[in-house]
């Protein structure tokens, strides 16, 4: 398990996941990270590719469903029609990573890959390239790596990673001890108040080698499949006996398959991080977001014309209509041609129930 | 002052008033009284010649803005062309509805008119019907005579009509002391408990004749005027000069040039009602209406999809995108293709301030 020194380094963005919180923005079609939910002018997936492009310049792979490919493509000019691999249906994140690892693999057996979700917002991201920047030199010693976001509230929302102790050589990196699913709140105020737990913000830094020899012993099956879908990528692309097997791929996540499994054999290292980090998952994280913590502000995303004595909540429109609102706080209205939505930041994490209600009564064509 | 007791009736419906408190439904371009706000399936306007037919035919001239004419005779395909009398711009009631007088006086001096608004919402028609007809009688002895409507609650958002005396020879009739403009509710509640105060629904049913002379003494100038525009409309219609005379005639609601002189003259009777009536001024009352005291509905008007667990408010759209709502009671949307309203029953009222600074600020296109 020798890693080289001198192995490259490439980035591989997962750009998977609906983001059914945040419908009737995000849809099947277009889903969350294809949009741009902060403001910035650019959408998620591009603010992802330039966070990245500092660390590893082009050397960015991107694994998506074959139906975004060209909003893929459109949205990140840079991306080396090599690097983008397309999931003919979505089969988890164990799948899409250990994809992209085993192709890069074959291209380069010293490879460390990084994943990176394509969905999340960070800001401060000098410190998020410090921190990945050590996570790649401890990835080279033979470990998984993953970035814990020190936590700034008892969050229930997240996972959490129990560290150990700091790891020689290495400026803040320590030993993983296990990785915790999302707590109860009494437990998230104890691992608030313990310098040991930090977020699991889904990073994982690794050798392509060790991250598949750690699949093919959990899920070997699983990995022999990613093999030899591998080799058909290399080859050229999919065939139909390929997109077969893909769609026979086992559903698991990459927390299950390869890090907690990582973690118990001692595998596993944290780089400890304190940048700003989100994964606005639903309208109203959006709207913290958005209002920064400012009081008295409605955050409007799109072209609307706006019209409110509103001082909280959030606007999304996909259009330049006039939207007024009169004495409703804490307001998510998004508009989109075919679907509007109106709630609060109460009931934001409802939006999804609302989704599946929909999936239920068979409107498709409204997902 | 002896009127023909074979004197013919016309009715008059002036279709003016944008309802600010409506928008963004109710715009310049198409006022109130051309929504559908019952869920009906027709107009308020459809609805009232529906509910004079029975009582004069097709004898119904309707005025309005020449803006609302094919609109207006689109709607209402019995309707006359000599009938329809087109205002060049609002001038209030009392022009509107003594041009109507003017010209049907000039057609049939004997004619009996009755205004009826083209928004206002009644049920149990017969018993309208009812009350108009003996209306009318009263009218035909030298009265001008309103529709007072029995009061099911102290309200303040309506005028008041006092009676005293009844009519000898009529089954219902009173006479006419004084109107009352709305009262603070303390009023409202003593008028509620004796049962000489109806509400004044500004149903005016009088010989043309006699509204014209009490015009003729409250506002002489305007009379002479109103005298010189109806001539031109017997004539085949408004010349320039005449648009130009109308744009200068003095605006002046009906209640103070004809109504309350006529009441302190003792012209003024009565014919009290008991049917419902609604004037739906705003989407609060839309909501009650279509509740109709039903707890757990939630008022749709228009084609929507709708996805709610609210069980109360209005939802009104002139689309049929899907509109879901979570969490959120005594809501308002109303979709329109350039515009959205979001606010709730509580608020309603304010609708109005909200058009003001849209005028205020020059966007008039969404007026």
């Amino acid at each position: 398990m020798n890693m080289q020194t001198d192995a490259s380094f490439y980035a591989v963005i997962p750009a998977g996941g609906i983001g059914s919180r945040l419908w009737p923005l995000s849809r099947a079609s277009a889903p969350k990270f294809l949009h741009d939910l902060t403001g910035s002018g650019q959408t998620l997936l591009q603010d992802t590719w330039d966070r990245l492009e500092p660390i590893c310049g082009d050397n960015i792979a991107v694994v998506t469903g074959s139906t975004h490919a060209s909003h893929v493509t459109d949205q990140l000019p840079n991306l080396s029609p090599t690097n983008l691999f397309l999931e003919p249906s979505p089969r988890d994140s164990t799948a899409a990573i250990a994809l992209a690892a085993a192709v890069l693999s074959k291209r380069d057996s010293d490879v460390v890959i990084g994943s990176f979700a394509a969905d999340h917002v960070i800001h401060e991201t000098h410190k998020f390239e410090i921190a990945v920047k050590e996570a790649i030199e401890v990835a080279k010693t033979g470990k998984i790596v993953t970035i814990g976001v020190n936590p700034t509230e008892p969050s229930t929302a997240f996972g959490y990673v129990r560290t150990t102790d700091s790891l020689a050589g290495f400026d803040s990196a320590v030993q993983v001890r296990e990785f915790i699913e999302k707590p109860s709140i009494n437990k998230a105020k104890k691992y608030f108040q313990s310098s040991d737990y930090l977020w699991n913000a889904g990073m994982f830094i690794a050798p392509a080698k060790l991250f598949l020899e750690v699949l093919a012993e959990t899920e070997p099956k699983l990995a022999e499949s990613i093999d030899y879908l591998a080799e058909k990528v290399v080859a050229g692309g999919f065939d139909k006996e390929a997109v077969k097997t893909w769609h026979a791929l086992k559903k698991v996540a990459i927390d299950y398959s390869v890090a907690e499994p990582a973690a118990k054999k001692g595998l596993v290292a944290c780089v400890p991080a304190s940048f700003e980090w989100h994964d606005v998952g639903d309208f109203a994280a959006i709207a913290e977001l958005q209002s920064q913590g400012r009081s008295g502000n409605l955050a409007v995303l799109g072209k609307a014309k706006v019209l409110s004595d509103s001082s909280s909540g959030i606007l999304v429109s996909e259009n330049d209509k006039l939207i007024a609102l009169i004495g409703v706080e804490d307001i998510i209205v998004v508009d989109t041609p075919d679907a509007l939505l109106v709630t609060t930041k109460q009931h934001a994490q409802k939006v999804k129930g609302l989704v599946d209600s929909l999936r239920a009564s068979g409107q498709d064509e409204l997902l």
